[in-house]
């Protein structure tokens, strides 16, 4: 595991800078979307030449909705991938599986089933685009974040939120794996990557690396620190996860048919 | 009032087209955020360089939470602006006001106070950046939609929605007025043209003009249609309305202090 002792480098607060925007290529389309309920965001990113879809963190009962999208946009749904085996929704890989042509997409270390399992410098692509993959576990054993150094975004899951972190007190949690994934793998993108995580519960959508490395109220602090916010923040045994994780453990449905 | 024998050749059907998304410039800031009682977008755009920002459509319980944003990515609201009187949720402009030293800005033809009144053809600027106003009523008589043709974006408040549009059965609403400006106004804008709207109950974020010109199941049928549609959808009198109106005629606040 890691020393305490070799993270205090990582405390310095950084300056206030008035970064540029990395825009979107013209060929490339993304959607963020939101299941109310629990908060989560999915994201659906697409080529604009060859239509090649994928959809990241899904939610079961959104299946229809993301799926009637791509229609509309006459977008063909290659991959539905998860950042990890979410504990407070139900993916919607599986009824995606039904209602397109996808393939599943998660990170081998997460245990679960999936038609793609995938790890560290792996890379996903649609079109001529490309997601490049960090294992960052801490939240869960499995979590990963996708990252288009060309868009300038990166879907960082539960593992960073917007002025937050994932919780570490359940599913192989670890607050110091967590601490050091962030500060060495997405902390260190450049400062005006967007990212976009799998919740936000006050209406926030998206920060960026300048922006949690200067305010994320948890992981500015010291390890020491962090871990013992973490130790303390006492919250309820999460309402989902009995019914979320083995569902999401076949991809979100418990009797999934072969494809 | 406008003729109905004069609206059928709006109901042609676009064909599917692969459109270019129109980048944002890298001296623009864009950020969507969320109130999940009423369903309201509230819209944060600045300019890099002058860090002078505006905030479409704020809700009053979410005042501090947006000027804290403005604050973390070391922005100055120059504007708090509504696109209409809101009748589902109290507009932030007031508290905005008393947290920056923003002024607040509606259409004269709302009929609400505010520092700065809009008309057609007027235009709201920030920094380098600047939004053109067209005055689209049918909802409200003071609906008005804010567009930058330079990043492809328009915020189009409740006059359209994504696969919808505003509830014309009460303040002043007229739906044939509604058909009018959106065929009018926002159809004729650049089919890549990125709308975003005031609400959305379906954890969608945005759409585009040539996705409602194809898919929005009102407004692709003829006026005649749309008024049957409209005059029959009987909806429950809106819960807030009796609170919220009066309160968005003073910036969202009864008593408005003198800034």
């Amino acid at each position: 595991m890691f020393a305490i002792r070799n993270t205090l480098h990582f405390c310095n607060i950084s300056p206030i800078r008035h970064l540029s925007t990395i825009p979107f290529s013209s060929d490339f389309i993304f959607r963020q979307l939101f299941d109310a309920t629990s908060s989560t965001y999915t994201y659906l990113l697409a080529d604009t030449t060859t239509r090649e879809a994928v959809l990241i963190d899904p939610v079961f009962e959104h299946a229809g909705r993301d799926a009637q999208l791509c229609k509309d946009l006459n977008l063909n749904l290659k991959y539905a991938m998860n950042t990890h085996m979410h504990a407070d929704h139900i993916t919607g890989t599986g009824v995606l599986k039904k209602l397109t042509k996808c393939k599943s997409v998660i990170s081998k270390a997460s245990g679960a089933d999936a038609d793609v399992h995938v790890n560290e410098t792996d890379v996903v692509t649609f079109g001529r685009h490309k997601l490049q993959i960090f294992a960052t576990p801490g939240h869960t054993n499995g979590c990963i974040t996708y990252y288009s150094p060309e868009q300038g975004i990166a879907f960082t899951g539960d593992t960073l939120l917007i002025r937050g972190c994932g919780r570490t007190d359940f599913q192989e949690g670890n607050s110091e794996m967590l601490y050091h994934n962030v500060h060495k793998k997405i902390f260190t993108l450049p400062p005006a990557t967007q990212l976009y995580p799998a919740h936000d519960y006050k209406g926030l959508t998206s920060t960026t690396v300048d922006e949690e490395k200067r305010l994320n109220p948890r992981l500015t602090k010291s390890l020491q620190e962090f871990v013992k916010i973490m130790d303390n923040l006492n919250l309820p045994y999460p309402k989902m996860i009995d019914k979320a994780v083995p569902a999401n453990k076949v991809c979100g449905v418990f009797e999934l048919s072969p494809q």
